[in-house]
């Protein structure tokens, strides 16, 4: 996120205490090995799945070095012998304020007072008894302005993504179309399963709602995500005072589940997947270019969010007073390309979308769009909030693993920002399958080997003149942090 | 526009004199030829370049026969050999209430007091010594409610590009990047050309404004043609009590300008590019479902517009007041997927997009939901406003033709919902290539016959159960209106 938030925001400070205080997650998150307290320090918090030793820790901490951080051999692998790696940016934030996660998540059916009766006869009997199905889900936070958000996040959201799926434990497992209409509510300690209300149906429903909308399994899942996102974001908000939360983050989620991948995404991360060469991307980013027309119109309806300070037209650069009367470059949130018009009083107020490409900012303030957090966010040295204008909702697609053969090198690529400003899709394919190629097909290691090079080769080598890439470009200064999860081949779905 | 405005909005008055009083346009809109006059009763105008007779306009309005209308040889040819025909629909309506307009503008530069100098130094001087450009342009207007919407829009739409671009004629044909601020503004009588305004660049421009944004000369095309339609939709609004011009319309521009085409959708009709037999998409539908999120979301921040009548909640079905508690299935503007929710008073209102594909109708009484006209509209027995959901700006697709090596079969097809319902993208491109196929590269009729293939295999046979297509299936009961316009091949330059 380097750049993408003005440094002079309000709520800059970094390494409070974040995460302290939280419930403990699974694992603890590094710092001790074992240890099954709270981090003891938020600030250097890395990813549980990493098991970092105090003095790993450290050094994964150190801007100079800027070591690179895998899973070790021996420790505990990640789920498909996912690869992962990551590195601390050069120096424009204290602490590394990406955050990842790593889990294999059992969504238990909710109890309900009849369901017992029923659990010999449904699908699905897992886990001792125990009705409900697993996802595997991978996670990338990149945090801003602080790093509590995002620590939380990676911590909870799949917790909240089991949650929403838990009323849905029944339905998903029900080859039929969902329904439409439940007697009583998920949740509702009266409610009782879909199975046993077919004899409530009402008589009339069929002829009565023959415009009746068919809706998928699939989508259901979609909804659960986006809605278990927006139940994260309210925690942060509700969480951030008593455990001084500070920032936001973009989140990018892989959740798979009976064989499809969900990509969850809200913010400025990517994911793609590589197949047998191909690229197909699997997000789009957030930026205040990409979703320009959702803020102006935003902005025209609602102008009070702007507090007399910004205006909702696009302008290519700055209007100067002198330039009053005179004919000037626009966009409205109706436009995609632009038009002139006459320069009055109004127009020279900021614009509320300004800047271009990595520049581009919303209010003179932030780089994304969408993400988790940022309930305090103001615009420097005023009291106009940011956090209307952002969306904490992902967008959610979804790839059919059933539907293609994948060999081993076919992967879907996980990566915060850090890595696509400086190698492009292009290029990361071309590393996936040049360090591929070089491993076996069943050696574990292959895909850390992957990530590892990815994020080698986006941040360069520390020369004189800073990091620099092989081709002596500069190198990505920011938070790097890479997935690459294998989407074939022998042993992987374990 | 078959089924797709509810047959009981208050404004349906079909054959008002729409069109007439208004200026009247370069040809005559049919009505007999050679006659300078306004047409006797707008009720009956088809397309000028028809050049229908009297005899000729009375068949092309008959229910019953379904005659398909196109240019007759020996009469005017369109440019490029474009192949152009139409039929009326089978009685959903008195008249045919799609409308085609086909011209070659000329854009004139806005004369001002010191550019007569600069007149001869310029570019693009052209005709008789007048600066400025050519455009080709082609549009179809399907009309609902109503054709005065349709008729007008058919015969100002491209005066008011052309209106627009004016302003841009030095700009356009000037290779350096357009300027970001006029010195005065276009359209101002002390407005003097780009070229020379150089001496009154400020000297601190440069150091001043290194977040300058780049704009293309294609995004100002863009803007002009956005802007454009803005223009046609205020002019609908003003003139038409007047006029008494009833309905809307939905409305499809392709504009050819310096080598490219400009392809502006406002509504369901579509626009396809078939090159080498590939088919390319120029264009999207625009519609409740399309537009779902657009529409909730100014619902939710302007809900008086739904005069609480209307829940911007999407439900897969109505709901009944006994459902009242149980959960249902619901979709809000943040959300693709589904999820349940617990039925509240609120949520029994009608919900403000209801129905699937063809059927969808946002608040129960318009299933496109962009457009020109239908200021008027109001829901059913109510004094709740469309337009205001409504959007009159198109989406505008750039097809670069200088890019790509055409042969003669390679087509651009523009064509109203009436094609496109019942014959899609890839029968339309079959159809297109077993009809050039059988006639010679060169015959000027070949692109006629292809648009009278496709209207015919679109409206079928009239047979005892109806208009049969050839697999038996319904045809296209609404008026259809096709183009098939040649992107290369000798002699269609021209």
């Amino acid at each position: 996120m380097l750049l993408r938030v003005r440094a002079a925001v309000a709520q800059l400070a970094a390494g409070l205490g974040a995460g302290a205080g939280a419930q403990p997650p699974a694992e603890p998150r590094g710092g001790g090995a074992g240890s099954g307290a709270s981090p003891p320090a938020a600030a250097f918090c890395r990813p549980a799945f990493l098991q970092l030793t105090p003095e790993e820790l450290r050094r994964a901490d150190d801007h100079t070095g800027r070591a690179v951080q895998s899973p070790r051999d021996g420790r505990r692998r990640l789920p498909w012998r996912t690869g992962y790696a990551e590195v601390i940016n050069a120096g424009k934030s204290q602490h590394n304020e990406d955050q990842a996660c790593c889990e294999v998540v059992f969504v238990e059916r909710r109890p309900s007072p009849r369901g017992r009766l029923m659990s010999r006869e449904g699908c699905g009997e897992l886990d001792g008894g125990r009705k409900g199905f697993y996802f595997h889900y991978w996670a990338l936070f990149d945090g801003h302005a602080g790093s509590g958000a995002a620590v939380m996040a990676s911590e909870k959201l799949h917790v909240h993504i089991c949650e929403q799926l838990r009323d849905l434990v029944d339905i998903l497992q029900d080859p039929s179309p969902p329904p439409i209409c439940l007697p009583h509510g998920p949740g509702d300690p009266t409610r009782v399963s879909v199975a046993e209300d077919d004899g409530e149906v009402p008589n009339d429903a069929v002829p009565r709602f023959h415009l009746e909308k068919a809706v998928s399994h699939e989508s259901l899942v979609i909804g659960a995500i986006e809605n278990a996102f927006k139940h994260m974001d309210d925690q942060i908000e509700r969480e951030r005072g008593a455990q001084h939360l500070a920032g936001g983050c973009c989140a990018l989620a892989a959740i798979y589940l009976m064989g499809k991948f969900y990509v969850a995404n809200a913010g400025d991360s990517r994911a793609i997947i590589i197949r047998n060469g191909e690229i197909i991307p699997m997000s789009r980013e957030f930026t205040p270019e990409t979703e320009r027309q959702r803020l102006q119109f935003l902005a025209l309806l609602r102008p009070e969010l702007l507090g007399k300070e910004f205006t909702h037209l696009e302008f290519p650069r700055r209007i100067q007073p002198k330039e009053l009367g005179k004919k000037m470059l626009y966009r409205d949130q109706n436009m995609n390309g632009w038009a002139y018009k006459k320069i009055e009083e109004d127009d020279l107020k900021f614009p509320l979308i300004y800047g271009e490409g990595k520049k581009a900012r919303m209010m003179a303030t932030i780089g994304v769009t969408r993400g988790l957090g940022d309930h305090d966010l103001k615009v420097f040295s005023s009291n106009i909030h940011i956090k209307p204008f952002l969306s904490c909702f992902p967008e959610v697609r979804v790839y059919d693993l059933t539907q293609y053969e994948h060999c081993p090198d076919d992967v879907l690529v996980l990566g915060t920002d850090g890595l696509w400003d400086v190698t492009n899709d292009k290029e990361v394919a071309g590393v996936v399958m040049e360090v591929l190629t070089s491993y076996e097909p069943n050696d574990p290691c292959r895909y850390t080997m992957v990530a590892q090079e990815l994020v080698v080769r986006s941040r360069g080598v520390l020369k004189e003149r800073g990091w620099r890439l092989a081709n002596d470009k500069l190198g990505s200064g920011d938070d790097i942090s890479v997935f690459v999860i294998p989407l074939g081949g022998p042993g992987n779905y374990t």
